[in-house]
């Protein structure tokens, strides 16, 4: 079963330095969750993600349910077993993939009736079904099955949302029956204010053992990203872990640990890295660039990853422009190096005392580098 | 520079126990080497490779010299500064490639005038310009610029080529400015067994570093190919290497040993990974068929891999089945490592003077996994 426990509380912020602890691993808060879509990081092994300091790892339930199947997944033992992920593992539901991916969605209050994005089949998943799907891919955190209501939409339509997102919710609960998983509520609301607190308060009411916030980083921008942290954020108990779904860029991780965030995932680090986008303490740089052909230097001096150790910006501009799949391989390892060591950061910085200055240094360090 | 050492003839074959020396590696012979055409053997870092157990590889030179360019290549330190591989490098000349991809090649004695592949641009190639890219490469071993001519061809076209080829062996080494690679000549003839031999024996007098046989496994018959075998082996000098070019299968390579030929190299290992077909001790699997969709075992319980340790054939099969780049890698890893041990069973059992009962072996095994 899943522990958290809050370390170290920033004064200057609602920073929190916390350690998660599952039956696989040990997980430093905040933290960032690499994503394996399918299984993997693409391109990455087990191996690679661990060397790269990461203990906790996303799977998607609704890539999995339609390829290979849950049930392939438990009888070969369950997606540690079967992905060789030794580290911890945290399911999402599928909602949102459903709402954003599949086609033809149409939602009653039973369930979820869709189209695969593959095949066209048609599936029908309800609050239920979702959980037996998390249980049989057997991850150490599961999350409920929410709607995710497309943005922007009526106040009406957002309501409803967070009404049956609630109903769902109840629901996950009463068809558990694993106990050795812990099961996530997830906050709806758009970006309505109001409705983000109602939905939160209406999951604490239900005892979580952690609370995730989703519906965001969706289109809007990052003020009213920011603004329903604020909003939400206080409302859930300060024991439990707080999660921020599908966010983000490393400014999103900073305003995120701001505001009381003590997990993310994203697909940026590795989905960047395919299309030559890396990121280094002087901001966003793309590896196809021609002025790269003949550079000799890593991509960031001061990155320590194995990629900056060992290849130049001209051979990884080489690899991208010739599309070699070792250059997407090495541009994600980068990439997720870089949000380790960011996350590394900001940990080691909210256990000195020192958080808002290490914010107010990656602000400036990309700004100095932006005038350049 | 390039030392070779016949440690051990075969007292039934041909086959031949060796070790090549140069400035970065010492190999074993007979060698099978992986081929990265633009660099990396596909989704594969050095270190990989080096893991693997290889310690000599190819370059395409045709490839390198259109993007990034040899001048590039050169003015970043050269292939090895470039691609990060710290073992010994082999380039072809780029003849077989501008050959077989290129459009448009019009030959003339001066030179050969293309089209590139890739953005069908116009190139004029001679013997001289051949040398100046595998110089600016900086590989340890290069290749002469040959006329590999296509079959079925008439007599009169394979002898051209190899007088052809002759006289480029020749402008190819009067054109050489660096003293520090070892430059080989490739011996040509189609299936005309006496024009091989005046081709291997033309190229002999020239006095080369090692000899290569090119124009072979073009779509010619096994017996075909290794009838060419007997006849050329036979004309090289005892003391040089010999390098059978673009071969091969596994079957291949024992026919090839037993002949005796001391270097291969092929894409089948990382080109049958990324599409699927894996080679095992009892035979090629395609891991895209169903029936190891629910597989537990490894692709080999006999195989020593990273991959059979970790993976499961459903495993693998899911991440060709979803297209994961992973899978490319890990099929990859697994084919050249079943190589790599097929090389050294060959290299021991010379040693032990047990070829023969080796080769019987490999092909009863295969022969009993087809009846099953
Ligand atoms: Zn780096
Ligand atoms: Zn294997």
């Amino acid at each position: 079963m899943m522990q958290f426990t809050i370390r170290q509380q920033d004064r200057q912020t609602k920073g929190r330095l916390g350690q998660l602890r599952t039956a696989r691993a040990v997980i430093d808060t905040p933290a960032f969750m690499p994503v394996g879509s399918l299984g993997p990081v693409k391109g990455l092994e087990p191996e690679d993600l661990h060397d790269l300091g990461f203990r906790l790892m996303l799977n998607n339930a609704y890539h999995l349910y339609l390829r290979p199947g849950h049930k392939v997944v438990a009888e070969l033992g369950g997606l540690h077993a079967f992905t060789g992920w030794p580290g911890a593992i945290l399911t999402d539901s599928g909602g949102f993939q459903i709402f954003s991916l599949a086609k033809l969605c149409k939602i009653t209050d039973e369930g979820v009736t869709f189209q695969s994005h593959i095949d066209g089949s048609t599936h029908f998943i309800t609050p239920e079904t979702a959980i037996e799907i998390e249980e049989a891919l057997g991850a150490d955190i599961i999350m409920a099955f929410d709607q995710c209501v497309a943005l922007p939409a009526s106040r009406a339509a957002i309501l409803e949302g967070v009404q049956r997102t609630t109903a769902w919710a109840k629901r996950c609960q009463a068809s558990r029956r694993r106990n050795d998983q812990a099961l996530f509520g997830i906050v709806q609301g758009g970006l309505e204010a109001d409705l983000r607190r109602i939905s939160a308060q209406e999951l604490v009411a239900l005892d979580f053992e952690g609370y995730a916030i989703g519906g965001l980083s969706v289109g809007e921008s990052k003020a009213d990203m920011y603004a329903m942290l604020d909003v939400t954020a206080p409302e859930l108990p300060e024991a439990k872990p707080r999660y921020l779904m599908g966010v983000g860029l490393p400014e999103d991780l900073i305003e995120g640990v701001a505001r009381g965030v003590d997990l993310f995932d994203c697909v940026v680090p590795s989905r960047h890295g395919r299309t030559g986008w890396l990121f280094t303490s002087f901001g966003r740089v793309s590896i196809k660039q021609a002025q790269y052909k003949q550079d000799e230097r890593p991509i960031d001096p001061d990155c320590g990853c194995s990629v900056c150790k060992r290849y130049s910006r001209a051979y990884l501009h080489h690899l991208f422009n010739v599309k070699e799949m070792l250059g997407a391989r090495l541009n994600t390892i980068h990439n997720l190096w870089y949000f380790a060591d960011l996350m590394q950061r900001v940990r080691s910085s909210i256990e000195r005392g020192t958080f808002l200055t290490m914010r107010e240094e990656f602000y400036r360090a990309r700004a100095e580098a932006e005038r350049v």
